[in-house]
């Protein structure tokens, strides 16, 4: 098994601002809390799996993500054109290395419990890759999200030889459609059938397999991505490659470009698990996360708070608050609201705070 | 004329905890932002009416007292028991000085906008208690409030030589009598009939009027008070009487001893007056007076808001938010929770933040 993974690090996370900063995304941060950030736990947890490690990140964070994971090569993305062209570029060059590699991608920033259960998933998925799929894992939802993306699971394909209970881990299923964050009313319904699974941006296939998708589905992507990949070894080339190759090609995600309409072909399986996964989104998600214990030191009235400050914090009559206390900002918010965070990000912006951003 | 102010310097102001301290009580502190303490206001809004003007304050603040009232002479309370025995000393060393001398008592903590319209009012009450009348000054209520006791009007004294319109100042009242702090129906039907004013500590009287009253009502406090003063000015046997008279003495405050007895006499008259007072009782109150001048820098969703903090301070969906950020200590709240500060501070106290009381 030549298994590899990618790792794009990109997000600020600006709904988790002033814990997230330009300067300081999320994946850089310990938010849960454990001595390790975020990138730090998703390497580790990949480590026993990848004979290699490959960080995609831009050239503002380099140095920083070079310094937590020193063990993972750093892809300094040439500039932003979205996790399509930043996987396909990281999958090319692996499989230029090595033409059967199965290589993997992750969100640098999410934060998974149970790392039992997420290892059973990955070998079924890639199993599932080895035999020419490209494999996600889905979430089990235990709640009628709003705030993601949904896989809807069709057939069950224990048959395929090598992949699902065969391989003592867990079943497959075919994927019929990947579908856009539901409003309430139908993540009830989606919640309700047991077909769907939450997205969480994880995709598994031979790097081969991927760059065949990308090129049926969009070859102005696949082909000035090779012709870069081809000449990325080399630094005179290379600059001038990206010039050339890179800078014109379109933003582009891959569960839009690849995932969906090679679901509709038939290609894409997932593998659902329940591993206490959480994109630790905004401050509700991260209070799920840690509220217990990081509530505030002084709580009147105020169940459900969480606190993250220098010093002790009193609430006061408040379900649900949120206080941060940084060196420079206090944020105070509540978990219903959290999801407003972004616009405070952006008050700070026009307020003139740009050095809190 | 010769009117001399007795300023009772003690209440903590614990809903205004982290604000206030045990150390830096609310009258030290200065909550208007109008870089003077509440004290150093009192003392300087009465200075144009007093002959001399005495702080009464325990031993722990008596250094800070003096410290930002170098004019006023300070009275050491030798320990707490209260406003009526702590006004019935200075008052009766006062007397002992001056037979004729007029005494006023005012709240060390209050805020007072329209110093005019103050003016105007002690004027009137100064009147009446030459005329030999314990006088009060009403507050014209703007709300059905039930954080603050009521006095009840009834006929106006404009007759009475001296006072009222006759000396170009303001009416005066009889006062039928004073009640508690009324639920909200009470208080509703109390700001329609108009005669009800808010009962803001101010009491105005000769300072032999005032210790006869006292005489009457409270010969228990009364004597023990005279046998105190009359020995106050020599250390020696102050220390002693202090053990013998005041040691003794029950605690009791001015309102309940002398003015609500002597009001069913016929003996209290008070001045309505209109004058942007405000007792800063809690965040609420210290909300109205400040809220626009120091809202949160960020504000989303959050109308209301007052933020007192060495940062800038974003609130997100928090409507009358109030966020105290202090060198060691963050509270939150909101104007609605506000009488509930000082549960915090209790709980403060019981998780062992003693050094945050």
């Amino acid at each position: 098994m030549s298994f590899h993974t990618i790792v794009p690090a990109g997000g600020i996370g600006s709904r988790l601002w002033p814990l997230s900063r330009a300067a300081r995304p999320k994946f850089l941060l310990d938010l849960g809390g454990e001595g390790a950030s975020l990138l730090q736990r998703t390497v580790a947890r990949l480590a026993p799996f990848a004979m290699s490690q490959t960080v995609v990140t831009g050239a503002a964070h380099a140095a920083a993500v070079r310094e937590q994971v020193p063990t993972a090569d750093i892809l300094v993305e040439p500039s932003m054109r979205g996790t399509m062209p930043a996987i396909a570029l990281a999958a090319e060059l692996v499989r230029r290395r090595d033409p059967e590699a199965v290589v993997g991608s992750f969100a640098a920033d999410h934060h998974i419990r149970d790392e039992r259960a997420f290892g059973a998933a990955l070998g079924s998925a890639i199993g599932a890759a080895e035999a020419g799929y490209v494999a996600t894992i889905g979430i089990a939802p235990d709640s009628p999200s709003t705030a993601y993306g949904y896989i809807h699971a069709g057939n069950r394909l224990s048959a395929v030889a090598g992949i699902g209970e065969a391989s003592g881990t867990g079943p497959v299923f075919d994927v019929r459609e990947f579908v856009e964050k539901p409003d309430s009313a139908r993540a009830a319904r989606y919640l309700e059938t047991g077909e769907f699974l939450w997205n969480a941006g994880i995709f598994v296939a031979r790097a081969s397999v991927l760059m065949e998708a990308l090129e049926r589905y969009h070859p102005e992507i696949a082909g000035p991505v090779r012709e870069l990949a081809a000449r990325w070894g080399d630094a005179t080339l290379r600059a001038e490659a990206i010039e050339a190759f890179w800078k014109p090609l379109p933003v582009a995600v891959i569960d839009r470009a690849v995932a969906e309409p090679l679901s509709e072909d038939g290609g894409v399986v997932v593998v659902p698990a329940d591993m206490g996964w959480s994109d630790i989104g905004d401050y509700e998600s991260l209070a799920r996360l840690l509220a217990d214990a990081k509530g505030p030191r002084i709580a009147v009235d105020s169940p459900g708070s969480l606190s993250l400050a220098s010093k002790p914090v009193a609430v006061v009559g408040i379900e649900g608050a949120v206080v941060v206390e940084m060196d420079d900002v206090v944020l105070v918010t509540t978990r219903e609201a959290a999801q407003k965070v972004k616009e405070a990000r952006e008050e700070a912006r026009e307020a003139g705070l740009g050095s809190l951003l």
